[in-house]
């Protein structure tokens, strides 16, 4: 709860939306063409959900009209899409408390203690929040931050310090590559084979020949502790022999996993983990919020992104009836519609 | 009702499509990666419904991943989307009666006496089938195909007898142009100025110099009749006088207008003209008809584009239980499957 004398600051929006996936840059481009302006907010530090972090180089398919087409690719015509309706973009923060109101708007507040007062809230939260895999071995919550590091933004700059490093793909691979330049590299992969785009594994490459990047085949087995500090890492090799690696800082990139986290605790209807929602306005129980894409669910529900597309689209035409009450809200082509063509910024040829 | 010597030939399918149209489209595609082969049926003589008819040149800025494209082009990139599945193409015919047969197949039949006998139906109509726009005049009715055309193809091939062809667009200027290789033209159309691409006016200029076409200014008024036959047309010009036009043969090409036609008699639910469906199968009151796209009326429904590849989609997962009894129907990615990859012929590289 927020005290009376809470200096945050606070953005009023029309809609806010929570997750900056393929259909929550969706929901900006639906929202935009009614007239909507909308501040969106993702746990990563990118836009592009699944699409980014998890298949971003393999292609796609099935959304219709692209034959085929990558993960990033997709998320990069999303963006393009969305630009002329440019939103509120916060990025690197969770979303973790949504609540109404007195005045009947929508309270939001980020891991990075922002606030927003939204009209309409669009929970495109798809999965969950991106959130990076913890290392589960004994101490380890204890260690984070100071010897224990899921991203470099918290590893200590101490040029000269060892630094181990786990994990077997890009994330991984690039920051052993970054991180050589100041300090000597450790890479501890359960076998040395790691997943990277080529350009990247010939610099692994080129540090490992020049003794600047050292890799071991191997699984974290336990840490060494001497009181609350790191000493060390115990480490299970292919054979089956146990190895004692000296550490003082672990970088662990063990890739991310989704976790729905807070929104669990909103206070709205769901079933096995979804928040249920009505087909023709894709809201939930409580009025005004919509879940659109892969957190959603509802009779018939598949879990791709051309029905996040749908849902977002019937979602934003439900909104605008109460971002301007009273107001009819008509169909309009893109195509045709002079109005549309002004808020899109284009002067299409006209006969 | 087809009598017992009816030889006329029938065609077996698990999926019949009524209408090309992107809808139509997309349809075969969700259906051929659930490993169904479909058959399509339009009335027109080329796929694309509205995008292809109606605003072909024209840009759409809505399709999710599209930030802007052509009718044509989307229905190209519809068409390269769906070529690994191949469907049976039967154009320029219409669906002109659905039933159910005794042994629960639905049974359709076209304007050109075919028949199909298929599992279920899929009616991607979008606002009826394309039909010539009429001459609204008294006696006309009674000319067709005699003295009074709307295609080319029923003209009499009587070199030097001239022609006098209605309409101010493409079609007709088309019509003028290929027609004044053969015969002198006349081109009626309410002012003199033409809708038609720039190259196509040049030749329209050309001809017109080498007195070959000429332009009449004017409304259609009245057919003069001698006997059953046509002798001549009455104009009314921009001054507001009645000129005699002497014709014997009359080519209108008046545009296109759709028309629901007989899907109305079908004994499906409707809703001001339009098909009700439920919104987890876009199943029709008849089991195993669905409708989609343009054509079908649910709670929040809006015409557009993105919402018809939704329904196609989910409609193509209802119609798997009902081709496949007994199978579970699992949703699977078009990017990691490898029965998918199989089924679209594709080969990525794994890693
Ligand atoms: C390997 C793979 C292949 C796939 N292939 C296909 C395919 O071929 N065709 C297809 O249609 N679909 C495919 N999909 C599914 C498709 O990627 C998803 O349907 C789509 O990503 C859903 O989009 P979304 O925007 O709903 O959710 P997501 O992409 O999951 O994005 C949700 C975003 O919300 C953020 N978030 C969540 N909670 C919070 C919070 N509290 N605060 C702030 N941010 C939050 C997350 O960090 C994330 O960025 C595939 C998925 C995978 C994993
Ligand atoms: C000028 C204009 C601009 C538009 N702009 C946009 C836009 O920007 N964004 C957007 O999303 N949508 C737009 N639309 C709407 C979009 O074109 C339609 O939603 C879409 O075409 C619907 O597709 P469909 O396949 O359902 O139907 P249609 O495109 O109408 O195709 C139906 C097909 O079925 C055939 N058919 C009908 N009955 C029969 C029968 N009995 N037998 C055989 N064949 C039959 C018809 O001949 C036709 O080819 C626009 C429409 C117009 C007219």
């Amino acid at each position: 709860m927020a005290a009376a004398d809470d200096t945050r600051p606070v953005t009023d929006t029309d809609a806010l939306i929570i997750g900056a996936g393929p259909v929550g840059l969706f929901q900006v481009f639906e929202l935009g063409l009614l007239g909507i302006s909308a501040q969106v907010v993702d746990a990563l530090p990118h836009v592009g959900g699944q699409c980014a972090e998890l298949y971003a180089d393999k292609p796609i398919y099935d959304v219709p009209g692209l034959p085929v087409c990558s993960g990033r690719e997709l998320v990069e015509r999303l963006q393009q899409q969305i630009r002329p309706f440019a939103p509120g973009l916060h990025l690197g923060q969770e979303v973790c408390a949504l609540r109404r109101e007195p005045d009947g708007r929508l309270r939001a507040e980020t891991s990075a203690g922002q606030v927003f007062l939204a009209k309409t809230v669009f929970i495109a939260a798809g999965v969950g929040a991106f959130q990076p895999r913890r290392l589960r071995l004994e101490g380890a919550d204890a260690l984070e931050g100071r010897q224990l590091h899921y991203s470099t933004d918290t590893l200590p700059d101490a040029p000269g310090e060892p630094l181990l490093i786990l994990g077997g793909e890009e994330p991984a691979v690039q920051a052993a590559v970054d991180m050589a330049e100041a300090r000597p590299v450790t890479l501890l992969h359960r076998r040395d084979a790691f997943k990277a785009p080529a350009a990247l594994l010939a610099r692994l490459a080129a540090l490992r020949e020049q003794g600047r990047v050292r890799v071991i085949a191997g699984q974290p087995l336990a840490l060494h502790l001497q009181g609350d500090r790191l000493a060390g890492l115990d480490v299970l090799d292919a054979d089956g022999h146990t190895q004692a690696l000296p550490a003082t800082q672990l970088l662990a990139r063990l890739g991310l996993s989704p976790r729905l986290g807070p929104i669990a605790d909103w206070g709205l209807a769901m079933e096995r983990k979804l928040l249920t929602v009505d087909t023709a306005r894709f809201e939930t129980s409580e009025p005004g919020i919509h879940a659109v894409g892969d957190i959603n669910t509802y009779p018939g529900k598949r879990k791709l992104l051309l029905c996040g597309f749908h849902e977002a689209t019937l979602a934003a035409f439900a909104a605008a009836e109460r971002v301007f009450p009273g107001q009819p809200i008509h169909l309009q082509y893109t195509t045709t519609s002079p109005k549309l063509h002004e808020r899109l910024g284009v002067t299409p040829a006209v006969d």
